[in-house]
C-alpha cells in the first residue's frame, strides 16, 4: 500500500485527486492538505470530496503528516511545489509534480532536487495521452515514409482561447519528430479557400470548439485504401487523477531521479 | 418500369450511372449516348460499364432513341444539356440533370423550358447529403437558439484543392439560414493562436485532408451536457448515381416543372 | 422570468437540476425542496449544489413555497408525483416530470391530472434524443424503402445491465414504425458465428459496454455509395437537467394538458 | 527497382495488384501472369487493369518471364501458389503470398520452401491492421491490468456472413494474449437482456452489418475519465494490394525464410 498526501486537497484538482486516490487499491488515502489559513482544516475529506466520511481530517502543513506519508501529490502553484520538494528531501518522500507554469529559474531548481528525491513531473498526467505518444512514435515510422498523410484533429469546449491544443502540438510533435519533420516548417494550422492539393510531408490540424467536450484528439493516417486513426477522449479530469495516482504508487519504489510518463507506463 | 436514357455513358460518371440503372429495379437501361464522333458507338453497354453483356448497343445520337425512352439522365456539360432539353421539350421526355458549370444566361434558357419539360436539377444528386439538408433546418431551429455551438467538419481526399467544400458550406447554409445567420458574417473558417473563447453564434469549420477519402461531412450541435452529430459520408460516386436514378424514376410521372432533391425524396 | 421549485433537491438529479436552472437566464430558482426529515432543511441550495452561496434555503414541504412559484421539476418517486400533482391541482401550478417506475394504476391517476395541470411528462427530457426521434421519422420515410440498411450502435459504462439500453430500443421504434415494422419481428440483437447475409429489413443493434460512458447512441442508414449517421453523446446528466428546465419555461405557458418533450421542442 | 510479376493478374485482386505496383516508385510491373488456356492472354497489362496501355503483355506461364522478375506476388489458389513456389525454388525468386484456403498438409508443403525461398505469407497483408496488430501489443501491456475496459467494435457489408469478422478476432487476439486471456474464455460476442454489469476482463465484441462498409475495425480501452480508441477503416482493396507491393520490395533483398508483415513493417 502507497501512503499518499495530496496537497491542494480543496481545490478543484484536489478534490478529484482525493476520489482517484479513494478508488485505488494500491493507494490510501493518508493526508489532505490545505492551506494553513484555510476555513475548511480539520473538514472530513471524504465529506469534502462528496464521497462520504472517510475518517481523515485535512491538515494545513505536511510537516504534521511526515510519518504518515510516502508520496505527495501535487497539482498546486510553482512556489508552493518548490517547498514540498524541499519537504521530500528533507524527509526520504517521493513527489508526483501536475503543477504547471514554472519559471525557467525554478525548473533549474526543480530539477536539482532529483539527485535527493524520486520525483515524476509531467504536463499531462493522462494515461492515454502518454501511451498514444509511444504508439504515434511506432506509426509514424512505420507509416510516415510510406506515403500516408497525417492529421491530427482536436475539439475542446467552447472556452478554450489558443488552437490548436497544447496537447495537439504534442502528439504532432510526436509524429514528426521521428520522420524527421518539424511542426514549425510542415505543420498546416489552417486552410481555407483555394488552397491547392495537399503536400505529402504536411502535417494538417483540424480544430473544434463547442458545447463542453473536455478534450478529444485524432491522429489520423491515410493513403489510398486505407486509413488508421489514433484517438484519445478524455471525460473527465479523473484522466489525470487516475494518471497522477498511478506514477505515486509507481514512484514510491523508485531511486531519486526524475521521471515522467512513459517511465511510470514502462514505454521506455 | 421507367426507361432511361444515359447521356454522355462513356464517361466516368456515365458508367456509374449505367450501374445504378442496373441496379435499379423499376428502372430498365433503354439507351446509352456517347458523342458522335466516338470509337464506342455500337459497343454493348453493360461491357462498357464493367457489368457484363446487357445486349444494348450505344448510339451517337439520343434522337435514334426517342421512341424507347421516358427520361434522361443528363451530367456532361452546359451546351449539350441544353440541347438535350431541347429534344426533351420536342418528344415530351423528362430529364434530370447533374451537369453543372453553368453561366447565369445558360440558367437563364434551363430555367425558360421549366414550363415545357419535367426536370429535377440539383448540384448534389446524393440522397443522404439532401436528406440532410432537410434535417439541419429542424435541428438549427430546434437547438440554435437554446445555446447549443454549431461546427461542421469535412474531410476529403489529398488532391482536393479548395476548403471547405462545397458540401460543407452547403450544409453550412441549412443551418445558417432558419437562424438568420450567414456565412458570411457568423462562418469562421480557421483557429490559429489566441483566438479567445468561442462566440456563441459562431458555425465554426474545420477541414482534413488526406488520402482516398471521398467525401465525410459532420454537423456538430454541443451544449453542456451533451452533442448531436449528423454525418453523412460518400463511399463511392455511386451515391450520386443512385440519387439520379431516384429522380429519374420520379420525375417520369411529374408534371412539367423545374424540381430539386427535396421534391424527389417527398421531403418538403 | 419561469419561478421554478426543484423537487427532491438533495439528490443527485437534484443538484443538476439546482446547476441547470442556475444556468437559464429564463429561469429562477425559487424554491428547493428536501424530505420533510432530513438533515438539510435550511441548507443554501448553492451550497448543497457546489455553485457556492445562492441566497434560498431548502424547505421540507412545497406548500411553503406556493406563492414564490410557478413550475415544479419533479424527478423523485411516483407517490411523491402524484402527491405533488395533487399540490399543482390545488394551487394552480405547473409541473415536469422525469420521475419514472409508475405502475399502470398510478399512470392512470398522473393521465387524470391532465385537464387541470399543465404537464410534461417523458422518459428521457434530453433535448438531443427527442430531437433525434423527430430526425428519425423524417429519415426513415426518406431511406428505409430505398434500400438503406438500418444499424443502431449504442455504448454505455459497464455498470449498466441491460442491452440494448431503452433510449437505444426508442430510436429504434422511431424508424420502425414508419416504415411498418417492429423490432419484435425486424430487430435483430446479436450477431455471432456464421449468421449469414443480412436482410433487408432488419434493424440491427450493437451494444459496447466500457468505462465510464454516460451514453452513446448512433443510428445509422446505409447503401452502396453512402452512410448517414445521426448521433448523441450524453456528457453528464446536465442534458436531461436543462430538457427539464427547458420543459418547465415552457409549460408556464400553457393550458392544462398532457405534453411530452416533441411538444416543448416545438417538433409536432 | 523491384522486378514485379503477378499471379492471376485477369482476377478481381490481380487488377488491384497491378494499380498497386503501377503507384509504387520503386517497383516494375515486369510480368502479369494468366491462366494457360485465358482468352486474356497477349492483353496490354495496363488495358487490362482500366490504366491504359502500359506495353506490358499478359502471359499464359511465369516461366516465359524468369529473366525478367525478382519477385512474384500470388493472391491465388492453394495448388497454383505451391507450383509457383517450386518455380521460386529452382529460378531463385522471392514470393509473396496473400493465398488463403491452406489445408494443413498444404502448409507443410509450403512451409518447407523456407529454406530455399524468401517468402512473406500473411492472411491480411494491409499495412495498417498489421500496425494495429503491433500497437495493440504495447497499449494492452499498459492498459489492460490498470482497469481498462477493452471492446472491439466492427464493421462490414451487408453481404459478410460471419460475426465477428476474421480481422476483429487477430484484433482481439492481440490485446488477449499478452494479458493472459483468451478468447474463448474472455470474449463476450454479443449482449442481450438483462446481462448483468460488465466484468473487468471480459473483451466485448460489437458487430455492424450495413450498405458497402469495406471493413471498419475500432479497439476500445476506456476506463474512468479517459478512453483509447485505435481504429483501422479500409476504404477499398488498394490497402491489401499496396501491402502486398510493400512486401515484394521489401522481400526482394532478404536471405531465405518465411515472414510475415510484421517482418516487413519492421515492428519486430
Amino acid at each position: 500500500m502507497t501512503r499518499i498526501a495530496i496537497m491542494g486537497a480543496a481545490g478543484r484538482m484536489g478534490r478529484v485527486l482525493i476520489q482517484a486516490v479513494a478508488q485505488e487499491e494500491q493507494a490510501e488515502l493518508a493526508a489532505a492538505i490545505v492551506r494553513p489559513d484555510s476555513s475548511m482544516i480539520g473538514v472530513d475529506i471524504g465529506e469534502l470530496a462528496g464521497l462520504g466520511r472517510l475518517g481523515v481530517a485535512t491538515l494545513g502543513d505536511v510537516r504534521q503528516a511526515a510519518d504518515d506519508i510516502d508520496v505527495l501529490i501535487d497539482f498546486t502553484t510553482p512556489a508552493l511545489t518548490l517547498d514540498n520538494l524541499a519537504f521530500c528531501a528533507d524527509h526520504g518522500k517521493a513527489i508526483v509534480i501536475g503543477t504547471t507554469g514554472f519559471s525557467e529559474d525554478e525548473l533549474a531548481v526543480l530539477d536539482g532536487y532529483k539527485e535527493r528525491v524520486p520525483m515524476v513531473f509531467a504536463a499531462n498526467m493522462s494515461t492515454g495521452v502518454n501511451l498514444l505518444v509511444n504508439l504515434l512514435e511506432t506509426a509514424a515510422r512505420a507509416l510516415g515514409e510510406a506515403g500516408y498523410d497525417i492529421e491530427i484533429i482536436e475539439a475542446h469546449h467552447r472556452q478554450k482561447v489558443d488552437a490548436p491544443s497544447g496537447t495537439a502540438l504534442m502528439l504532432g510533435q510526436a509524429v514528426a519528430a521521428p520522420l524527421g519533420r518539424t511542426l514549425k516548417e510542415h505543420g498546416v494550422f489552417s486552410r481555407e479557400g483555394q488552397c491547392g492539393p495537399r503536400r505529402d510531408d504536411e502535417i494538417g490540424f483540424a480544430t473544434v470548439r463547442a458545447g463542453d467536450i473536455v478534450g478529444e484528439h485524432t491522429v489520423l493516417f491515410a493513403t489510398e485504401g486505407e486509413r488508421i486513426e489514433l484517438t484519445h477522449k478524455a471525460s473527465s479530469r479523473m484522466t489525470f487523477g487516475k494518471g497522477a495516482v498511478r506514477a505515486a504508487c509507481w514512484v514510491a519504489d523508485q531511486p531519486a531521479d526524475r521521471y515522467d510518463m512513459q517511465d511510470v507506463l514502462g514505454l521506455k
